[in-house]
């Protein structure tokens, strides 16, 4: 059942039910172009990540500013993108469902789509559903570049899964991913671009490698809000897969030279009761805003720290001796952004104390 | 947008798509009748905690086996229980916002409703919601019995927060509100008797300075799937809040004396990376299963633990060396069912191996 919005436009801010997903249209906006302008002079094009916003209509905003498409978790987001108009979606995963693989050919008929493979299983069972739909399905190649989480190793092992895909013919060999989660949130600056650093080179010498054989990619794709400046001035990635930077949070703050990004997105909450001694408690728990980056920042609130989330109660403790008043609002800082938007249904465009606009979180939930 | 539901009655239980949340049905009835027959010889009814389930179908069996009602944290969930059908609920919480009050008041016309307060200022909000609809709204007093999170100090200033409301023609006086929540995960049964023996004596003190004052508490209410055998046998509490029995988690296992009930939640997952040398990555994630409680266990395999989630990705180290296979379905174990729950749109309700049902999560979702 979706759940009614929270707001209509053009209510004042400290009218919107909450708890509530908020963005300041302004700080968001700023994050959109600054992105645009720090790309502009490298060689390297936005792909930015739906897994965050999951939401077609800010897809459509990044890719008016140059961006040429997005990329993809799964499959349910792959949908709600092409559904909306989004030509070029990627899904930067492995997928071995046969039924989820099904879906991705049927949109390969209204859009332009892709998966990755780091194991030859994953491309016979991408070969059979593109044969059965009748259709060509690009397949990138996904190495391990430091995270070892999931993909090939580079080098020999990648490319000899390269010439696996490049030989179908239902298949596009569609060139390399190359992404380093876990480097986006190494805090010290020189630390994270020598993680940086090793992706480009492990990365470098497989496309190296492919040359020698014959084959090109297409794309070369990695990168997030916390290193993307070194992947395009490298010279090796084309497409940037930034997510958080429309919008950040606690955690990318504590990237000790912050990104050039402003935080536009807030849970909205109220003071539900203050009956306690130095304690308020809020409209919004763990279920309304994401603790696994940690507890989210009181915002321009700097005597209320949030001490403690239960399913649908915060705890703030007030240590500067003002306990706000009952039914006052706060804007909540998400620990981190991608899994709090997941929670709502709505996001609620303000600007200037006012609702501008309401847009749905098209693509969340946890279904792949 | 709804997320389609991602099996059918009728398949087998390995072409669920996945993630996907499955309801072990034995073990899920099993639960359902193990509490009804442990209340049944105390004074205390059940009334269970919708915040686990969010489902009207599973409030209609819990009230099939004598259940007097649901209680809810939220409006949102109150508006889908009472359009459900279930006749019965209370608000376990402080309400402050007048659209809020609105929407419960509005829902006084078709079930018995309440809420709690622990302020003067939320009875005089809800009497003026109460008058407005043209209704009376039943309000508890909510006591803090050691939780330090919401609820008035116990005795004279509970008693003289009852009598305001008593006073007032749109409401009525309830009884108390007296639930300890943190004391349902002391791991210890001694520590856990102790905490719940606290909330007893606040809780049997305060009816007494009431009833002196010619107020009888019709709802005294609290307990949860950790302490409830302590507040039903205390012949204090009428009303037993119990939500996670149904379902269970990794969190409540770790409690020394185990509850007596069974798993029957679990989040479905599949195998889809196994490229990293001892590692296979899930198509779950901390956006598929909570983990503000801890990382979920892996159903039946020693061998394999689940070492970290990213947005859509489950690290699960191999500690065996048996390591499974592309494809191969694994059965999570949420580290805390109540967020995990929230997470998704469907209940896939599984018998020998087969699906038998599907239920939506009808008030899933962030909003109050």
């Amino acid at each position: 059942m979706l759940q009614a919005p929270p707001a209509e436009p053009g209510m004042r801010e400290d009218e919107i039910d909450t708890p509530a997903l908020v963005i300041d249209l302004d700080a968001f906006e700023h994050n959109l172009d600054t992105m645009a302008a720090l790309l502009a002079p490298t060689g390297a094009k936005l792909r930015a990540h739906t897994k965050t916003h999951k939401s077609p209509v800010i897809a459509k905003l990044q890719v008016a500013r140059g961006a040429v498409g997005q990329c993809v978790q799964k499959v349910a987001e792959a949908e709600v993108l092409a559904w909306g108009g989004i030509q070029d979606v990627l899904v930067t995963n492995q997928i071995v469902s046969p039924r989820k693989l099904a879906r991705l050919a049927a949109l390969a008929r209204i859009a332009d789509v892709g998966l990755c493979a780091d194991d030859e299983a994953q491309v016979v069972m991408a070969e059979q559903a593109a044969e059965a739909a009748g259709i060509r399905l690009k397949m990138l190649v996904e190495i391990d570049v430091g995270m070892a989480r999931g993909g090939i190793e580079h080098g020999p092992p990648a490319v000899a899964l390269a010439e696996r895909i490049a030989r179908s013919p239902h298949l596009i060999f569609g060139g390399l991913q190359a992404y380093y989660g876990t480097a986006q949130h190494i805090r010290a600056p020189a630390a994270r671009a020598e993680a940086a650093q090793q992706a480009v080179t492990r990365t470098r010498r497989t496309i190296e490698q492919l040359k020698q054989r014959g084959l090109d990619c297409a794309i070369v794709g990695g990168g997030g809000t916390g290193t993307f400046q070194h992947e395009a001035a490298s010279g090796v990635y084309t497409e940037i897969q930034g997510g958080s930077y429309v919008f950040m949070d606690v955690d990318y703050a504590k990237n000790e030279d912050g990104p050039p990004f402003r935080q536009s997105l807030f849970v909205a909450t109220t003071v539900m009761s203050r009956a306690g001694q130095g304690i308020a408690v809020v409209d919004c728990g763990h279920k309304g805003v994401a603790v696994d980056c940690g507890m989210p920042g009181v915002w321009q609130r700097p005597g209320l720290r949030f001490a403690g989330a239960s399913d649908e109660h915060g705890k703030i403790v007030v240590e500067d001796g003002a306990t706000p008043a009952l039914g006052e609002r706060l804007r909540l800082v998400p620990g981190h952004c991608d899994p709090t938007v997941d929670r709502y249904d709505w996001y609620v465009g303000v600007r200037k104390g006012r609702v501008e606009c309401l847009w749905p979180v098209a693509a969340r939930g946890g279904m792949a």
